[in-house]
């Protein structure tokens, strides 16, 4: 059966999720399967039309709703919410409402990945009640990592700049197609106990649209290519990209590549406790703009990262949320030439007290490629 | 930038599902980043933080709401849905308030998969309108196969099958972790240029867990391993279970495994048009509890499969729907003896005119591995 270890930890984030919730008016908070469930209670459930759901009320009562088959996955963890199995004849919803009875007047926070298709069920099935985002209780308790957090972040980081020095060195790329070139970095990735799920790698023009999707087109002499990928350790994930040359690089790529490069790095140094998410993004953003190429940098600066690949906080234009000690983010601006070449080049960071510490420390100089 | 193919396919599907919306009451469709969409449109879309959605009017309107820098995927696409873009500092909710006007007195079906975060800033930002679950729409259209995607099915299945085959007669599993046991199939799976992102393999009593988390333990003489995993091709998935022994098999596993294969032959045999879907599931059922298992059958009997690895119909007690020529699914019965072992044994079929084929053909004997 399921390991089952540090449910004090997850007791006492159910605890605090509890304090938030008062805070925020909430009288119910339910979570689906995400990360969110798991940074509660360590259950990495099924995304899946059978509906799993943690309930957490305001007066200290929890339950999980859980498909009966998939109950031996819970199996250890009864004492943060005990479970409310259901049949495959059964609705779960049902059995969701039974648990909240009179929802008349109740407020019931949703976490954020949980599926419409059940949303509107429990509308429906949980009459009188209302209906607000949980994210803000979510993202209060995860957007600044604790120490153990921080030290799979730091590992899964480390490994992740260690294939790609490995993969530098090792690798020729001329003449792979775009998902072989990915598949290959893979390798290097799998040799540093990572599992290689797919990236991306964006080859010549292809590497002007921010998510490419890999495809078939061959790499070629004269190509920037970007590599954006990662991989998890311990359930927390690592993101970084960078951007390559095949080839004797042309002068424009030369001078937005070394534009690019100063914008992460002024990004990086504007980190410090209390500065405003936004200004994270101003800072790179100004460097881009003031060399001219304001309008080819067309996404934020960055976003958290930790179990989910994507999370809050986000480094974007309107995001007036302090930075604290323990948050961590991307640092990835890009410049994206239509037609021409892109440049992105990312790195995880963290805030400390001291300011912006890097994750990511593989080589961000220009680097070509045979 | 995107490959487009089959867009008069697409169209004729967004079509098919006005005429279906017009029959639900449905004012609009909206659909997030999800096979549905793909479905629609060929657009594979990230499911992130950042909003994609499909809008489709009964009366002809649609549009494409896409973060800009995820325009390029959509590309080529605009005759089937035009493009709304959202910059980084924009809200796309308001944006999807915007197209649909005022929404007073109208009905807007949410497909499955739209997280609740999105669902519920709709909510907020198109006020005015009813919310309802636009599966009836998405199954309607989806459940019954056309030619191409048989085609598809039918060689993903093949292939899963010679992979297993190849498996069987190549590999030494004694010793092996569940983990690496499953990496080995996987690599079988590759060479039959599918790609591996894991599957269950349950050993000794874990096996008496459905849907077991693959882990550490190590294959030992005297286990029963359930091997369930699948893949995708051209975006169709396979999906198939065998349950293997590792030694001399006892003489209660040769029992149940036997019920469990007639339970799955007897499932196949009801299989026909008009036949209601629980039907199925009884056919099955009965077997196994005529030999007494029929507590330890905790599961439905199978679930819909094309691009979503579980997708309607689901082969369950309730289920009146009447099977249709092109209906896919699985028939995968299983008896699961806590502490002891548990078998499965499941293939893809679908129904004809004549009833059931399989598209999983690979050996379904007690077989014995090293």
């Amino acid at each position: 059966m399921a390991t089952v270890e540090n449910l004090a930890t997850y007791a006492a984030r159910i605890a605090r999720a509890r304090e938030v919730m008062a805070q925020e008016g909430l009288d119910y908070l339910v979570v689906g399967p995400s990360s969110d469930l798991f940074y509660l209670t360590g259950y990495d459930a099924h995304v899946s039309e059978r509906l799993n759901l943690l309930i957490i009320g305001k007066n200290g009562e929890t339950a999980m709703v859980v498909p009966v088959l998939e109950a031996p996955l819970y199996a250890g963890r009864e004492s943060l919410a005990p479970t409310i199995t259901w049949t495959e004849t059964e609705t779960p919803t049902h059995k969701v409402a039974e648990f909240i009875g009179d929802a008349t007047g109740k407020t019931v926070g949703v976490a954020n990945n949980l599926w419409a298709s059940f949303l509107l069920r429990l509308q429906n099935h949980v009459p009188g009640a209302k209906w607000e985002t949980g994210n803000e209780v979510m993202r209060t308790l995860r957007m600044t990592k604790d120490a153990d957090e921080i030290e799979a972040l730091t590992e899964v980081g480390r490994r992740t700049d260690a294939a790609w020095t490995a993969f530098v060195e090792g690798a020729r790329i001329t003449g792979l197609t775009e998902s072989e070139a990915a598949r290959k970095l893979g390798e290097y990735m799998e040799q540093q106990g990572l599992a290689w799920k797919g990236g991306i790698a964006a080859s010549g023009p292809n590497s002007a649209s921010p998510h490419h999707h890999t495809g078939d087109r061959v790499i070629q002499q004269g190509d920037a290519i970007v590599f954006d990928w990662g991989s998890s350790w311990k359930g927390y994930k690592s993101d970084i990209t960078r951007t390559v040359f095949v080839g004797e690089p042309t002068e424009e790529f030369r001078r937005v590549y070394e534009i690019v490069k100063q914008a992460n790095q002024a990004a990086f140094e504007a980190i410090k406790p209390g500065v405003a998410c936004q200004e994270i993004d101003r800072a790179a953003r100004k460097v881009i703009s003031d060399a001219g190429y304001g309008e080819a940098f067309i996404h934020r600066t960055g976003h958290g990262l930790g179990l989910d690949g994507h999370e809050e906080p986000y480094m974007v234009e309107g995001n007036t949320l302090p930075l604290e000690v323990g948050m961590v983010f991307s640092d990835e601006p890009g410049i994206y030439l239509e037609g021409k070449f892109g440049v992105r080049i990312e790195d995880i960071v963290y805030c400390t007290e001291e300011g912006g510490v890097r994750f990511n420390e593989a080589n961000r100089d220009l680097t070509v490629m045979d």
